[in-house]
């Protein structure tokens, strides 16, 4: 089954990706790896929240928080589609890296993070599973409350 | 001299990699290339040490601190021989990324991740040089004071 | 026009690069990509200021960390070049990764980041175009304002 229509067998749509920004763009191709740059969780260009992560009022919840992640990844598909052509070039989602604006008291970032791989192992299956770090950070662009970015292999 | 009778020799044991997780896993190999992630100062599956880096009470002292990041890099190695079956064939240890979990006015860290570079030193000499950078964090998964990533070449 | 002509054009200097350290280097070369340590905004190896960046008193200004980004991403060229010994060589510049330590209300560290973004454009043009992602930390090695990392390709 090729990629898009796993996508269309998961009801997920793939968004357009960014358009290239003046100073830097949305991947690198180099040699058979793309490197993208880090995704926030926007749709039509708008963050979907903004905030950070953690239990308490004023907060971002963590299961929604896990739900942006898994936008932000999703926006790097995107970004990857955009960046050679079609997704069934991919051979290896090699590295995750998840960056999750925090309280200092909130330690589960990996469990936001899953809905960054949770997708990917979705949409991929065995070349969906990756390396990653999840990191606690105060303060992402924008105010986002997650960012995610990614290296992958392609054919 | 093996790597392998080199840890003998510094008397360093090396220690069970951890088992693949479910959306995720330890280490990808991608071309001559392995990329691992985040590894954390755990010792059979339990963390060393929660806290924040730091000069006071209640505070992981940067000493101790050094000491995780040279167990998280060894967690490291223990996943990279894991991956490619022989510490031998690496090549040179490329990258190492290392997020230290402090207060705000602790800018040592790269005292701290010395623990990780003297480690790699000491196993591979002039191939355990590498590049590297030490980020300040509030937080780490887990409450982890520590957390250290590779990029390293085999062949 | 060579890069160094270019850099003559836009008055820019090349810093010396730093000397190797003991336990990590500046750059390691693998295959045709180089990876630099993360750079600081140093000149003659003192930085250029320390502190969180945000607006208000005691604070550095974003305006000012802008041109501290520039000041690490030219730190990062001179290491590349000692690396290579010829910045014609490069191909492209394929990542960039940017480190802001700054207050939690500050979320414009993209803004600050297209100090060294801005840099790579006019120096290299249409290949100095590159992924980047920016994190905002509440403290780098030894109170840096600013630290910049980079991948790049060359032949």
């Amino acid at each position: 089954m090729s990629i898009d229509a796993r996508l269309t067998e998961l009801g997920i749509e793939l968004p357009e990706a960014p358009l290239p920004l003046a100073v830097y763009v949305p991947a690198v191709v180099e040699g058979n790896l793309v490197f993208i740059s880090g995704q926030l969780p926007t749709v039509n260009g708008e963050l979907r929240a903004t905030g950070k992560v953690g239990e308490g009022n004023g907060l971002v919840a963590p299961a929604d928080a896990k739900d942006y992640a898994r936008t932000a990844a999703l926006n790097g598909l995107a970004v990857i589609k955009s960046a050679i052509g079609n997704l069934d070039r991919i051979t290896r989602i090699v590295k995750v890296t998840g960056f999750v604006a925090c309280v200092p008291d909130f330690t589960a970032m990996g469990a936001v993070m899953n809905g960054a791989s949770e997708l990917l192992g979705d949409v991929f299956g065995d070349i969906g599973t990756h390396a990653r770090s999840s990191i606690g950070v105060p303060v992402l662009p924008m105010d986002s409350p997650v960012e995610v970015e990614m290296i992958v292999a392609f054919k």
